[in-house]
């Protein structure tokens, strides 16, 4: 017998999966700890992804969802609808985790995905269109440097060379990493797409926020409003003169003071535009002399560090860049040293869809699950849906010790309320 | 027959001394030149120093000199004077280098002893007391991360610890590698003395210069003015919190940044002791992420960096080191973060003999070599020296492209000049 998709008993079925999704989580965690350190460690196209994909494929197995690998070898689990040619609805995340991360990150949405789909089987709904969560392979690019692979690659839009970007750890180039794991390389160079947007009708990710908003605001789910843009610089060098310590400082071309100008210069820039509203981010992650070479009485003639700046708005990119271009010029003056900038990478900043975003509202006060909506400053595959024109848009769970580290800590409830805003849209979209 | 020791027959004598110069020099860098990498590598009291010293002590068996290695492997090389018991004059400098350094940074005052010593042969020139060129073990601090340890281990001041300090290519113990080039370590340890100051008339060290302050001043040689102090925070770290890049800027501590506000806030100090005419210099030579656990998207928790301050004067080293911990608390504050200083070193301030500058200073217009002062603000064994009470000075030869680097260049004309400057005063130290 069939209970009619109220909120309430949307919500009362999302609930009833508490044990399910507890006893999930802890299966990926339990087989993607790292054994070299804390945390745990699921690596792209490698070992660690692998086991993901095969725990998520049996629990889609025992939901009888249609599971097909496309030639990237992203996951798509199907609960087919009425009219199999209809545009279909699609929910999903990534598998992947940076080394030593947390187990939520990435593998929240498709838990989150598998369990919007068991509320409308539990509710006996057989939707209007087909409904998908998708397993996207690649989304941790500290691995490849190489952003969002898996969608890119589905859409057809991988940039030329990504196959050959090597995986920082392994060395060996992201095609061979692929066809290990079952993808048909000539076809992703091909540039073969398995996913259209003609043929989805909404993209909805849910992902742990990164960093401690919701905390501060005492929330438990965000609706996001974009994914923002990027440009990198992975490995910018600053070449300045090794010298010895008892170089006069009018004689030196000391690499460590222009990288620390820069650094301070780009946090300069950060505080202006927080202060004006415009809300970016930049980090160094990487930031170096060479172990090779320095010395406690050497003045450093060289540093190596990366650049990932991001920003929600195509004229704010655009202006940080020539900001930072601007920077550099007036440090190579200054200091007297040269920077070579690399090689240089950039995503679209990818705003979410309006209606959308009203729609996932609505859900959630139905559901009774407070909201706020709210600007992440991370990257996620919703920016690669966005860019090819499917609506879409992010649903953030409020999360404790933000992520890509061991201490990530978000709530089961908090996630359980996140999964009933999203079965709730879903149950909307599709039951007509 | 006996040649007069006027001004024009030393220069005269040192001056025919080209071929044996360049010879010596060239037979040193031959066999020091690194397998793996640009330039000499004569590392402290391993395979690369021993070789030096095998080099130094053929010519000095040549001369005719009388030569012995003390407790701590420093080998003294003596021209007898007529009064064995009256204190002697003392000349040298090191034989070890850097990784990759140059040729004449330490060398160059070993041969410009042993040019004085035959600078006095070729007079016929009996001297009025011992004259003695020693060459100091282990004075690149690079490798042992302890200063001077030839020249305090040869007055008995060796530090505690000093002996358990790691050699950080080989990571193996200074005891270990000293008693492989003959130390007697036992007498280390008890800091036995093989110089003592009542048994030393003077001591003159000639070195090359460091930074271009000659080159820019167009003159060949500088008389020394001092030897700086220092203190030395050899493996500070900066916790911050490691962050996934979406962590806005209101709740990040980033260990980059509060690194570059110290780096930057020491290059102000430096600026604002310049100029008030206060020599110092500042350097952090090591300055990095953990290649570990950095990554292009990571926020970095933990940065690691050294640190060497020097200056000519005790008030000034005191006050600098306050003005640095000032600063670390104001950045611990501002970022919260938190600094680990780790171990500190510390050397006292040599300034120079006022006498011995003097009568260098004599000497050198005498053989009609002009020079300027100069302090020099790197290190050198003369510290030791002077610490002990010898009175002591520098001799610096000009010298371009700094030293530590395999591009160091110094002329062996200008070479010539300071050791026909060292020869003039020597000779008239010891003529009586």
């Amino acid at each position: 017998m069939k209970n009619r998709p109220t909120a309430s008993n949307i919500r009362r079925a999302v609930l009833a999966d508490k044990a399910w999704v507890t006893e999930l989580f802890d299966e990926l965690r339990a087989g993607s700890l790292d054994a070299t350190g804390p945390g745990v460690t699921r690596d792209t196209f490698g070992a660690g992804e692998q086991f993901g994909y095969r725990v998520i494929e049996a629990r889609a197995r025992d939901m009888g969802l249609a599971i097909r690998s496309d030639h990237a070898a992203n996951m798509l689990m199907t609960l087919p609808g009425r009219d199999r040619a209809a545009p279909s609805v699609m929910m999903g995340s990534h598998i992947d985790s940076v080394a030593n991360g947390g187990n939520f990150d990435g593998a929240a949405g498709v838990v989150a995905g598998l369990v919007a789909i068991r509320a409308l089987q539990a509710l006996g709904l057989t939707p209007a269109c087909d409904v998908t969560t998708m397993a996207v392979r690649a989304e941790e690019s500290v691995w490849f440097e190489v952003s969002y692979i898996g969608s890119r690659a589905a859409f057809g839009v991988l940039p030329d060379g990504a196959l050959e970007a090597r995986r920082v750890d392994t060395g060996r180039p992201l095609g061979e990493h692929m066809a290990e794991c079952g993808a048909d390389i000539e076809a992703v160079r091909r540039g073969d797409a398995s996913l259209k947007r003609e043929d989805i009708r909404a993209w909805v990710e849910v992902h742990i926020e990164q960093a401690p908003q919701l905390i501060e605001a005492g929330l438990p789910v965000a609706i996001g409003t974009g994914v923002p843009g990027n440009f990198r610089y992975p490995n910018i060098r600053i070449l300045g003169e090794w010298a010895h310590v008892g170089l006069p400082r009018r004689f030196r071309h000391d690499a460590v003071l222009a990288a620390s100008d820069f650094a301070l210069g780009l946090d300069e820039i950060w505080k202006a535009m927080d202060a004006a509203g415009r809300p970016m981010a930049f980090t160094i992650g990487r930031f170096a002399t060479d172990a090779r070479e320095h010395a406690l009485t050497k003045v450093a003639g060289e540093m190596a560090l990366s650049l990932d700046v991001r920003a929600y708005r195509a004229a704010d990119i655009a202006e940080l860049e020539a900001k930072v271009l601007a920077l550099v010029k007036a440090i190579e003056t200054r200091r007297g040293v040269r920077f070579d900038l690399g090689k240089r990478t950039a995503a679209d900043a990818a705003p979410s869809h309006p209606a959308l975003m009203a729609k996932l509202t609505d859900a959630a006060k139905a559901v009774g699950v407070p909201t706020m909506p709210l600007a992440s400053p991370a990257s996620h595959d919703t920016a690669t849906f966005t860019v090819a024109g499917v609506p879409s848009c992010m649903l953030f769970v409020r999360n404790a010790n933000g992520s890509h580290n061991p201490h990530e800590a978000m709530e089961i409830d908090d996630f359980l309320d996140a999964a009933a805003v999203l079965a709730a849209w879903l149950a909307g979209e599709v039951a007509g």
